[in-house]
């Protein structure tokens, strides 16, 4: 008999980890409800059609494809039929075998949506979405092969109001999980300035996947890459964007940028004003840092962007997972799915990340609303009572059960113990005869006897 | 531009029907957690070594079965590459370029995560599990790819009294969901017991195999069906069957049982025994009937069986999903992972056909938790202090969004009526002037002029 196991970069996720992950999701969703987001959810499996092209090369590479049901093979033509099972091209391939993915992030999902209902939505559509995606990366600490998004997004809106309530969300969500983080925020508009120092689209681009890297590679290390790919022009603007963003505060910051005399042009503008914009809408800045290097991939993103790390001095030096969380504005993500002009801005919460962290400093206790009772009975035929008086305790919103079967006490109350119950009831002969429990508090190992008639008022769970 | 879609047997959840699905989650959750029932979630994704040889051979094809990532095909070896795609043996192929498949229920990943977790666990082990399943299936009315199962289990356990604990969560979530249902219950001993009528234990699978259907064909037709199969000689003990499952209540067809001279032996006696002790431990047996011929398949139940179907009145009565829930006893789940001797009992509440049932009637009003407020702006100038006050209203646990943007106040009352916000709260000069703001109560669709100072106290949700 083979021993069962799980498939690398997945989890099972026990009875403990569980009460954490559903108490930091009733965080997320308490807070997305109260700003008026609404809830949504896509299926796990999406056409290949919808989600390839999307991700870049890599992420395409990426994607779980689930063969088709049945003759898979049927639909290939003998001419296309490889000779050999090593000179197969498995691009080519693949299409004529899977017409279905898993899904690789909510964002896609989402713009499929919106086209797809887009007479039934009330614009600006704000909606969150909870929901575990699938990428077939190399798995290390935290990153894993299925993991949870948490999204909220305002579909429909262009107005920076919508940026700043993203930000809100993002700073009651980790002040309500007592987590200590930094907020960055850059705009494309600022790094799109840079556009004309650079030459074209082309070596923006460049600019920005060398940039991206300076957290891992550092100021020179960028500079070096900006060689190697060709924009050694490009370096002192690096330079002087390393010196803009190495700045005290937010305000110097842009008001260096405004003095940085090689990019002035509308873009600069533009996105100055929108981050100060940003800005006069959020009363707590405290953890909001204007990041100038911040760029976010090449992904879709056209107006400002996000990230989030945690900086809180309780996490372990040496636990570095990288951001939990990330977004921005783009401004025609439904465009792919052939519906024009919708604008929208979103941010991701990434679960397991921000569990991962939180458990790295043991910051998670597990709350006292999973704590309850525990009905022991020296007799099996005292079950049928003790289901009474649990049915009772239920009534009075009590965790109550009764232990399966009457065998010696300890087993039963060490079932009680390990189960977190608070209390455990305990029935034998003399108190099923006087209509009494002897009540045994768990934590303090008081026992007291108490009419059945009273254990829902006197049961407390502070 | 080609338009996208959903794969087919798949569902988008807009927020209207997951508000549904949340209430009715919650529903089954609070009473779950009530009962001492833990949460566990296990990974979409197992190992085919996993799910395949557990769902008899019509479930190993019904298994979405993902690609190998990469060069899926390196694995075969040339001898084995067939020369035609047409001509290929699927069922050798597969395991060849697939590892992976998605979940197909939640019993086997459970039976799977007891054994890889068994030092850790406190038995019995209670848990709840509510997730996405996948079959590929053809889809139909009530039956889709994709689909959510809710499960309570109770393993390590051989009292009567967990059946009779999972027999009251259904009666207390379909209480909860005001629907009417019928608890089918029936016993695998009782079946057993006609096996020395048939013969051996394959003509016991063909006699189960062939009472199933009795809903679909009668009981004419499984008499045909018992002589088609070679079982004549069981036909009458199938019209007794028949005569005594009409009987008028439980304890005149467990007297029948008794009487039924051609069965009497252990196994009758004992499956009797356990059913009349199921139904004393529970108070409530309105909604419980003994069904004879619920037979749950050829599965791995081995002691009382399960079955719920709604026969609500104000279900249309063209519709018909057949059972919204189901389960029974498993002495043996664990053995085929190498674990012995472990036996269990669990029920699966099937979350869209309960939806689906609730739906056909309209019988779900989404309850007024959500609906919040939102703040209009007449000037962009305003949006700040609208903010604020957003702000102040949230931490008084109200829902409250601004509005981004100050278009036309139609535009802004449009929304906040399709979002079913209970409040507008107009932000123009002269409010802003006299830090005011004027309140429109959207469902009576009176104004009044409430100080932002007040509002808080004045906005009532009953």
């Amino acid at each position: 008999m083979e021993k069962p196991s799980l498939p690398s970069g997945t989890r099972d996720f026990g009875p403990e980890i569980m009460k954490k992950r559903k108490f930091v999701l009733s965080v997320m969703e308490r807070v997305f409800r109260s700003h008026g987001f609404l809830p949504i959810e896509t299926p796990s499996l999406e056409n290949l059609k919808t989600l390839q092209g999307k991700y870049g090369d890599e992420g395409d590479q990426l994607l779980f494809k689930v063969l088709n049901s049945g003759e898979y093979f049927s639909k290939i033509k003998l001419e296309n039929w490889p000779q050999n099972p090593t000179d197969t091209d498995y691009k080519s391939m693949t299409p004529q075998i899977s017409d279905r993915g898993l899904r690789y992030d909510l964002t896609v999902p989402l713009a499929r949506f919106v086209v797809m209902n887009r007479d039934k939505l009330a614009f600006p559509f704000k909606r969150y979405q909870m929901q575990p995606v699938w990428r077939a990366d190399r798995p290390q600490k935290g990153r894993y092969r299925e993991f949870w998004q948490c999204d909220i997004d305002i579909v429909g809106s262009n107005s920076v109001v919508s940026e700043a309530e993203l930000v809100e969300c993002y700073q009651e969500v980790f002040a309500q999980l007592n987590l200590e983080v930094q907020i960055k925020i850059n705009h494309r508009l600022i790094l799109d300035a840079f556009l004309p120092l650079l030459g074209g689209r082309e070596q923006w681009n460049s600019f920005m996947v060398a940039i991206d890297k300076f957290d891992k590679i550092g100021q020179d290390g960028v500079s070096l890459e900006l060689e190697q790919r060709g924009l050694p022009h490009s370096i002192s603007a690096w330079n002087t964007l390393c010196e803009i963003a190495s700045l005290n505060n937010t305000e110097q910051k842009l008001q260096a940028l405004e003095q940085f005399s090689e990019i002035q042009n509308d873009s600069l503008t533009q996105g100055i004003a929108q981050v100060r914009e940003l800005l006069t809408l959020l009363p707590n800045q405290n953890n909001v840092f204007l990041d100038l290097r911040l760029a976010r991939g090449l992904s879709y993103y056209t107006g400002c962007v996000f990230e989030v790390v945690s900086n809180d001095p309780r996490i372990p030096s040496d636990f570095r997972i990288g951001s939990i969380g990330g977004g921005g504005r783009y401004d025609n993500l439904t465009g792919v799915f052939g519906l024009k002009d919708v604008p929208g801005v979103g941010v991701s919460f990434g679960l397991d990340r921000i569990l991962d962290t939180l458990e790295s400093a043991n910051l998670l206790e597990v709350n006292n609303e999973w704590a309850g009772v525990l009905i022991c009975c020296m007799e099996e035929d005292y079950l049928s009572t003790a289901a009474q008086i649990a049915r009772d305790l239920r009534n009075h919103n009590l965790i109550c059960e009764v232990y399966p079967g009457a065998p010696k006490l300890k087993k039963q109350l060490d079932y009680a113990n390990s189960k977190g119950c608070k209390y455990a009831l305990i029935l034998g002969e003399s108190e099923m005869q006087q209509q009494q429990a002897m009540v045994k508090n768990l934590e303090t190992g008081e026992q007291q006897l108490i009419d059945w008639s009273k254990l829902s008022h006197t049961l407390t769970f502070n």
